[in-house]
């Protein structure tokens, strides 16, 4: 039995909520572990290169590169390719249909495949300049998609590890444009406004100012990024990268500011993977829709890596609410330090 | 390249929409797969019985249990006893505190254990009168809690091997009775009280209806309870079991009524096991909330059954779409018959 504090006994959990999607999680003090029970010894062997589909895209039967970086075409560095099994494609956006009581549209929209050169080499042990690369083919493949017609919101994100849901071991990332806003990111887009007319201020920007003062979650800052570890986790070991200054939309992301973004990400990735042994995880970037993107000017891109170490059980995924096993307090110390 | 369709391609996937919660999923045709690929022959080695803590409850240290059925307390056929590791417990449910712009409360309310006696035999294997059983303590144990001052909702599941979630193989489901509603749950009866005040009547029924007219989703049907996969189903082989009149509250549940529902969820279950090879899954309640439930008329409880067969990656974590490879309808025809 825990010690009575007053008139209330010392709670085995404390239920935090994500002050923008209104989302509980819980940090489960009860079932506290030391950070280094989170380390898994990961054995994943890679794909064998020789039928590695990303090793040369084309020759495995994709069409030219929508986009490649690299001193000539052959000696290519980064490629960008039209998913051979894609989740949408070409397809009507207009019409809804669907059988008795329900609703269907076409998937219609695009999904591409952003592929390094290197077979095993991850995020995490990029250098800038690579890293850079990888930042801009999103921007730049954001901002090609952004004015098709049947694009309302474009999704990119990177699974790493089998995991995480990456079926190919080579590292890759991928763009989805689709015709909704995903129901995720309404709540949290909705959550920004309601902030934004009570308050007239940004809640990202409220939560970073807070962040940056506090300094117990902050993982890592250079002039322009933060990463952090949220208050309201929705994974052990969560962390997520905003620009300081308030930007709604990651597109509109300067060439000027790119080396800066880069070394965010890769250095965020690299403590990550230093602290738990190169963990499976999921990074996505959550930003503006793409249709209309000027009417969410309170809204404040950002980037979330989700490493993939526990398992979502039925609460997680019945409620929504996440039960995490150590704080992001302690989390974001392991992470800063790789020590426990 | 798809074949085009008057004027528009054939598309590469669909969008369906859940018409309660409002999200979306994708149902992908272009990565579709044959049922029998997702059969997984998956290899869980059971806990060894001298160390399991659930062999012999209170040996391992655990209180009384809270409730016991068998013919005597030694010859107990199943118990419910608090969870040792709680992720609710005692605590102050009226005061939010939290540090800077953020919110937060003791995570006060119950969490309990059911256990039934088999160190192995899981419900798809149970005949009727152990399957009564475990919905009757679900349900009494329900009853006894819904009253606690600080309980807002309760909510029972049950993961079945590892990859569900469960750290202990010995067959148990649990509950927790929880101070908030958690944000799946509000989202799922905001669109059920929309759809009542527009159409005057209960989605679920609309869809129950539906359903049992078309066919081809449904896996199993008696007499007062019905289980089909959802039209927009979260995972591959999804399936929900609702009782076929309408039925706001799960605790209401008669002993009449629970031989019923105890075949619709072990024979499902069962068919479940039987076609993809015991695969690991979730299962859970979903019901009105335990205060103030008579304020929740348009609500129809039901349980979702989510196999573990797929991994969530970056789609599904980030935006909450799932992209499904089997179309639920392909999927309810593989479970009702075991072929493909």
């Amino acid at each position: 039995m825990k010690k009575p504090h007053g008139k209330h006994p010392v709670p085995v959990s404390q239920l935090r909520q994500d002050i923008v999607s209104g989302d509980w999680i819980v940090v489960a003090t009860s079932r506290a572990k030391r950070a280094g029970a989170f380390i898994q010894e990961r054995r994943e062997t890679p794909d064998p290169k020789p039928t590695c589909p990303f090793e040369n895209p084309q020759a495995a039967g994709n069409p030219e590169p929508l986009l490649w970086f690299g001193e000539t075409r052959k000696d290519w560095t980064l490629q960008v390719i039209p998913n051979k099994y894609p989740a949408f494609g070409p397809g009507n956006c207009k019409a809804r249909k669907g059988e008795g009581p329900y609703i269907e549209m076409d998937g219609s929209g695009f999904h591409e495949v952003i592929i390094t050169r290197d077979h095993e080499k991850s995020l995490a042990e990029f250098s800038q300049a690579p890293a850079i690369e990888v930042l801009k083919a999103y921007r730049d493949r954001y901002r090609a998609l952004m004015n098709e017609p049947c694009v309302r919101y474009i999704f990119i994100f990177h699974n790493h590890g089998r995991e995480s849901g990456a079926t190919i071991s080579h590292p890759h990332s991928q763009l989805v444009a689709m015709p909704v806003i995903p129901g995720d990111v309404a709540r949290s887009l909705g959550g920004a406004e309601r902030y934004f007319s009570e308050k007239g201020s940004c809640v990202h920007c409220a939560m970073i100012d807070w962040e940056r003062r506090r300094k117990a979650r902050v993982i890592f800052e250079n002039r322009s990024y933060i990463a952090y570890a949220p208050y309201a986790s929705r994974t052990v070991f969560e962390v997520r990268v905003f620009p300081k200054k308030h930007e709604p939309r990651f597109e509109e992301t300067s060439d000027q500011a790119l080396p800066l973004l880069a070394d965010a990400l890769r250095l965020t990735l690299k403590k990550i993977s230093a602290a738990l042994k190169n963990p499976a995880y999921n990074f996505f970037i959550h930003t503006a829709p793409a249709e209309n993107p000027e009417e969410y000017p309170y809204y404040h891109w950002h980037i979330e890596i989700l490493p993939k170490i526990t398992v979502w059980g039925a609460v997680e995924i019945g409620t929504g609410i996440e039960i995490i096993t150590i704080s992001p307090e302690d989390a974001a110390a392991f992470l800063r330090t790789g020590r426990a």
